[in-house]
């Protein structure tokens, strides 16, 4: 399996409603794209300085499915919508669960 | 429980060898700090165009005990003696698992 996690950083004028949007759509992807086999995310819980403000876990079966992931419409709208008005920094990583 | 996300880059610097040395201390630490309750790692798989070199995901019961696992000695030798001198950049959240 394949792991895919992301990090972002809202920008500062980002509103609660916003932040608030970003959890629900990631929440509601996994029905929507039936590649994602595992999702958790959830917003910063504040434990330490510098910390990046949301972050989700996704799980894939394969590197193929991972990327009919990020081409399916769903996600392509979610980001451009909903994730790319509201953010300030990205990081990203995909690695081999084994 | 508790979700503890860290993503590392590396220096230009970094050898293999230190790579290998990053991924076994991580991978060793749940058997030194039983506060981690479930660990998984590994490098970047370049599937995308800047992404971090190396992400590990780890679960706790508790802040309580992600703190005990933040100042347990294990884990500050690991972080002083392999990863600082390899590291260029680092992104980290914790997040409630529900």
């Amino acid at each position: 399996m394949l792991r895919h996690i992301v990090m972002l950083r809202w920008s500062d004028s980002t509103t609660d409603d916003q932040k608030g949007d970003a959890a629900a759509g990631f929440r509601a992807l996994p029905d929507r794209i039936p590649q994602i086999k595992r999702l958790t995310c959830g917003p910063d819980l504040g434990l330490a300085e510098g910390g990046y403000d949301f972050a989700a876990v996704l799980d894939f079966d394969s590197a193929q499915e991972w990327r009919e992931y990020q081409n399916h419409p769903a996600h392509r709208d979610f980001v451009a919508a909903t994730l790319k008005p509201m953010l300030a920094d990205r990081a990203a990583i995909q690695f081999d669960l084994g």
